[in-house]
């Protein structure tokens, strides 16, 4: 690895916060298991239910609707479920309603047999199409069971933030139960469990600043929960069996509470990414950055340098000493077209994403507009030779 | 909580190595998600992949048929499903057969119906009963599916170690698919995936000296696997969906090394038990310890006081610096009968367990003595007031 790199795969996983990390090293030295009733296990269950505290407080929810989980894709493998239960009574969600844009972990349905799955497109934006949604649930067979909705609240590969509160709506009418992907829109965007939002949000801490290894799902109410996908020992009020991952869910609530923190300083972030941008339209006149009308995460930015594919593109990037992504790092070092653009309609040579945070530095800036100009001017003596 | 403690609650949750604190430490430095092409994923995934041939020595597997999980709870709830897979082909497993001591996290039947559970008994040494297994899985109806077996290589509560080979040899007979919680057994008594044994491995990473937030299920063979459970992005090549727990896999591995560096010494592990037990006997002639008949682990006694209730012995073990269990550590707090116990045909005002490690101090062995002589004493006058 060259000695100096840029990280600018934030939304791939996000630097742990320094406050976070005191928490996790404290942590792994309580050996105890949090359900232990003796004086050891009851100081490691303290420790879990601040915490959940510190997570409910990020988005404005009720502790004890949070559900710690191993991550987001547990938590929406989890809630991706047909089998729900209203207290002791069987609940059958009968059809789910994704996104074509969202994140794998919820365009492949959970836990939904194929022809059980609907997919509600966006625009050239990569806002959801309200209508489109408004008619499949219109056209839902209530008998059958209810219709699930999940949506992600934005989007990790171009930012682009979907109008939460429109979706909710339509969702309500419908009498559908509404969850949201919340995972890159945490501690980037205001949440708000408290007022109209999602019945169940999908949260994960190392996407904001947090530990790999913990994740939730938060409940805007205790009426209904899906059936546990891990069960063991009744853990977390019975929604999830096995031993809380004391550090990892210790150090979600410390990023929990830093991320709510920064979150009045994201314009200086936004300030960062809009440079980032200035830099790849001054270089590239002809670049198009995808999303760039649409209401977009103040961290993202997600765009094509023409005739250039998307791999080659991070490739150059990487042996240039700046870490980003062609789309979002999942599948085990798959690159491929991006679904995200395939829905949005675009041309699909893939695009690059730049995804930062509150500790991106202006070297890193400075290192990505080296980068760039090293691989314009490559590119340029290519061109000449051939 | 008293200045000075001893923490003989190995079998809940095990102190963490130093090796493998050392090892969590460090990759929590490592941003990068484990699936980014970037030099800084792959570096990642190289931890991963270090971690994963640990984890296969320690049990004699093939480094390619370790997935890892959040723990064995998540790896148990994978496994016990009545849908698996060949290849692309569906395989049904129409019935489980677990055993009446076996942890609540096969005991609960897993993703089976309870229609669909058959519990198969142990003797008064806590041994599972062969001939009642193969008499079981005789009467299976394998038009339906295959039957799925689960049992524990070595009880959490007793210690007792089950016949494993003979198992294997029943189930093999009747054409059945043995899956084998080694959680206790690992790092305890030698586990060999390349002899004639269980057809799946559970383990977990914070019972063997690892991080909590890990485990794993290990397939003797890649010929079938469950349906995942934790479905993502397509990591764990497609078993296990979800952004890999880098520090606590990390850890795992460290401390499976460590674990297996360690099995050669179990005998001074067996010495310092046996010292407990002899204190307990000296002190408590008519105390009775369970399983005491059968092969045991060499960390892990469990035994009765005549007329004491084991939540009021371990409150008062608590009380006088001494971390030990009543039972299982599940089920946030709750203490109540030994359904291991109850399976053996015991009287049932539950045990005491004590269950130790290599690090385990004579000091620790001194508190639990005049822990034991400050309660016997206590009884004694409270006998004698009365």
């Amino acid at each position: 690895m060259a000695a100096q790199r840029a990280y600018l795969d934030h939304n791939a996983s996000a630097p742990l916060y320094e406050a976070a990390r005191l928490v996790v090293v404290a942590a792994l030295d309580i050996t105890a298991n949090p359900s232990s009733v003796h004086a050891e296990g009851r100081s490691a269950r303290q420790v879990v239910e601040r915490a959940r505290r510190d997570v409910a407080t990020l988005v404005n929810a009720r502790s004890e609707h949070v559900v710690f989980t191993s991550g987001a894709t547990e938590a929406a493998s989890t809630l991706l479920s047909p089998e729900w239960r209203m207290g002791r009574g069987a609940v059958r969600m009968s059809r789910l309603y994704v996104c074509a844009a969202d994140h794998p972990c919820l365009l492949n349905g959970g836990h939904f047999a194929a022809d059980r799955v609907t997919r509600i497109g966006v625009d050239g934006n990569g806002l959801v199409r309200l209508e489109e949604l408004r008619a499949a649930l219109a056209a839902h067979d209530k008998g059958q069971g209810l219709p699930l909705v999940a949506i992600h609240a934005a989007n990790n590969e171009t930012g682009v933030v979907q109008p939460v509160e429109d979706i909710a709506a339509v969702v309500k009418a419908a009498g559908g139960v509404f969850v949201l992907d919340a995972v890159q829109a945490a501690g980037r965007i205001i949440l708000d469990m408290s007022k109209p939002c999602a019945d169940y949000l999908i949260l994960s801490s190392h996407k904001i600043g947090g530990p790999k290894g913990a994740g939730a799902l938060v409940a805007a109410a205790d009426l209904m929960m899906p059936a546990p996908l891990v069960n063991g020992g009744g853990q977390e009020k019975g929604h999830r069996g096995g031993t809380e991952n004391l550090p990892a869910i210790a150090g979600f609530g410390a990023a929990a509470r830093e991320a709510r923190d920064r979150l009045t300083d994201i314009a200086s972030v936004r300030v960062k990414r809009d440079e980032i941008e200035k830099i790849v339209t001054d270089m590239v006149p002809d670049a198009e950055i995808f999303g760039v009308c649409a209401p977009r995460l103040a961290n993202t930015t997600f765009f094509a340098i023409p005739g250039m594919k998307a791999e080659t593109a991070q490739i150059a990037f990487d042996l240039a000493g700046v870490a980003l992504s062609a789309g979002s790092a999942c599948s085990s070092g798959r690159v491929g077209p991006s679904h995200v653009l395939k829905a949005m309609g675009k041309d699909n040579l893939g695009a690059i994403r730049v995804s930062i945070g509150h500790l991106t530095s202006d070297e890193d800036i400075v290192l990505f507009r080296s980068a760039l100009a090293t691989i314009l001017a490559r590119r340029a003596n290519g061109k000449e030779a051939a």
